[in-house]
């Protein structure tokens, strides 16, 4: 494969110095800035992973700012999930959607004052949708990205080496909650989050001046907890179950098809309300299923279709092998007439078909 | 640099065979897209360029379809620029921008019917906009992007390529005017545009399935015409002052900064229409202007802070050796209190300190 050049549209981070410095090899973009795919391999990668602490250059979950006194008003009608139920120091999981329950983004909003807000994104300009919304209707809030990226440290001795840096008060974050801790003096939002399986933290750095000096710190304090550079990991997120917008799900899928139901409990007349009742009590035509593929599979750079009797029946855009789990895993978008575990279906991969087996539950 | 693969997520294209087997050498992403950067060399393209034809797979310039009853009223909204002008068969460049004139995206508005509208976007999600105010003011249009995929034939021998496979009639499109021309029973809309000064036309292939076919026959017809496989050239759009929304503006820049004011003609109540008036009277405090660099400068890969007496006065974020011209090229933005042609400023590079002379205007 080609070569890619950041440029100011495709933007380097903040950690992009330490992040060349720890022998990147692979690249993607997202949210118009480089993130990396994997350092030594993406199989050792996630071995490494599995055991120890890596720190993530996640800046490219940028984040969509909404503040003033609409925020909330704004944030109510982007948001499926009741946000009265959401606490101070809370983050929100907030698949959010179109008129027609079609997902547009699958951000995590972090609660700043009852009057702030972030949206940390997946891939897509999601601010784009907020301000257009918040334009039409004369909203009195402002819509801007801050200068605001995420380091991630995920691993099971992510605890361990956030100790090191922010005291021991990380050890009381709870999932999905955040505290504000000092670092060289500056104030963090620091949660009890990332996109693994393996526990960790996300820091939201605020001025970017401060990036090579946290990147510095975290590694100079987890010299003997074996910490490296890492990035979000195509092995153990397929293993996880943990979705990729864009890949996954698009605009064409609900979050009932996302199995991402649960978090559409809002009582507000939010955008896509109506839809997605409907699809509350009649159920989704298809969902996302975990799948075993059998042989040897070519890499998915695209979406391979999912076959029965010749007819279309779903399609799968994660797959890779798991060295942990000795099988292809793969994340698969499947119709309801196939979706039951133990379902054998044919997949249409570039290097011929393969047979794939529905399973009951993701890997871990 | 580190490589890229493309997913579901950084889509390949209907031409992506094509352009392989053409050994591209580099990519970008660019609306969630691959996007090739150069074959040869960038400078070995241009020459190429500037002198025979070349096919662009510019499929990344996705399409926002704007399609119902309420379409006209939607892109009046959208557009500074006047929609009753525009005539059936048109392309209109429509930089479009937020409540305060801040630019969002800087599309080509191609008129389907009086009830359809596609944006062809530069790289953002503009989309969401669009549907974020189309929601929230419940009108009666669908949003949604098609399956279009632009192909672009460039250069002075883009004519006679052209005809070959489409007919005379194509001599016939007038700049930024389009005809509706069949190939293999398939009609397309066939323009006069795209990203170069060398001429050319821009091929907007609806239903990917017609893609290699349509590569392959314009490949199989121009072999005397000594064709290749370009892309959108960042020497040949230095020269010619075509400017890339992203590195030379941003959602902090206006058209007027941007040099795009004589766009902002629309005599409706378009969104930011009281930013741009106050604006246009009284001028925009900085504006993209040509430079010069001296001495020898690395690749561009971000932005470089312009100085004069230590201040920062503006930035540059595109700029490259030109062959032909024989100087380093480069577009910055500048502050108008340096932005006559003759100005010296100094421009900071990862290479250290070069001067940069503003300049009077463009190469071509």
């Amino acid at each position: 494969m080609a070569v890619i050049f950041p440029s100011r549209r495709v933007r380097k981070t903040p950690f992009s110095p330490g992040v060349e410095a720890a022998g990147v090899k692979g690249y993607t973009v997202y949210n118009h800035m480089l993130l990396a795919t994997f350092f030594e391999s993406v199989a050792a990668d996630a071995a490494h992973l599995k055991q120890n602490v890596q720190v993530w250059d996640v800046s490219c979950e940028r984040q969509v700012s909404i503040k003033g006194p609409d925020a909330l008003r704004l944030m109510k009608m982007l948001s499926p999930r009741d946000m009265d139920k959401m606490a101070d120091d809370q983050c929100y999981y907030v698949p959010t959607v179109d008129h027609n329950g079609g997902m547009l983004n699958d951000p995590v909003a972090v609660k700043l004052a009852q009057d702030h807000y972030w949206l940390s994104l997946a891939d897509g300009d999601l601010l784009q949708f907020a301000l257009g919304i918040a334009i039409a209707l004369g909203l009195d809030v402002e819509i801007d990205e801050p200068d605001v990226s995420p380091l991630a440290v995920q691993g099971p001795k992510a605890d361990d080496l956030m100790v090191r840096v922010f005291g021991e008060e990380v050890r009381d974050i709870r999932f999905f909650r955040y505290k504000r801790l000092p670092f060289q003096g500056k104030e963090m939002v620091v949660a009890r989050s990332g996109w693994s399986k393996q526990g960790g933290f996300e820091i939201y750095l605020e001025d970017g001046d401060y990036g090579m000096p946290l990147w510095k710190a975290l590694f100079d304090a987890g010299e003997d907890l074996n910490v490296r550079a890492g990035c979000p990991n195509n092995i153990e997120r397929i293993e996880s179950g943990l979705l990729s917008y864009g890949s996954d799900m698009r605009r064409d899928n609900t979050p009932y098809e996302c199995g991402l139901g649960k978090f559409c409990n809002s009582p507000e007349d939010y955008i896509g309300r109506a839809a997605l009742a409907e699809q509350a009590k009649n159920g989704p035509a298809r969902m996302i299923r975990p799948l075993v593929i059998s042989g040897e599979i070519p890499a998915c750079t695209g979406s391979w279709p999912l076959l029965a009797d010749g007819r279309q029946v779903g399609q799968v855009a994660s797959a890779c092998y798991s060295p942990q789990f000795e099988v292809n895993v793969a994340i698969g978008m499947v119709d309801r007439s196939h979706w039951e575990a133990g379902t054998v279906v044919e997949i249409e991969t570039e290097g011929g078909m393969r047979q794939a087996l529905v399973q009951e539950k993701f890997w871990r």
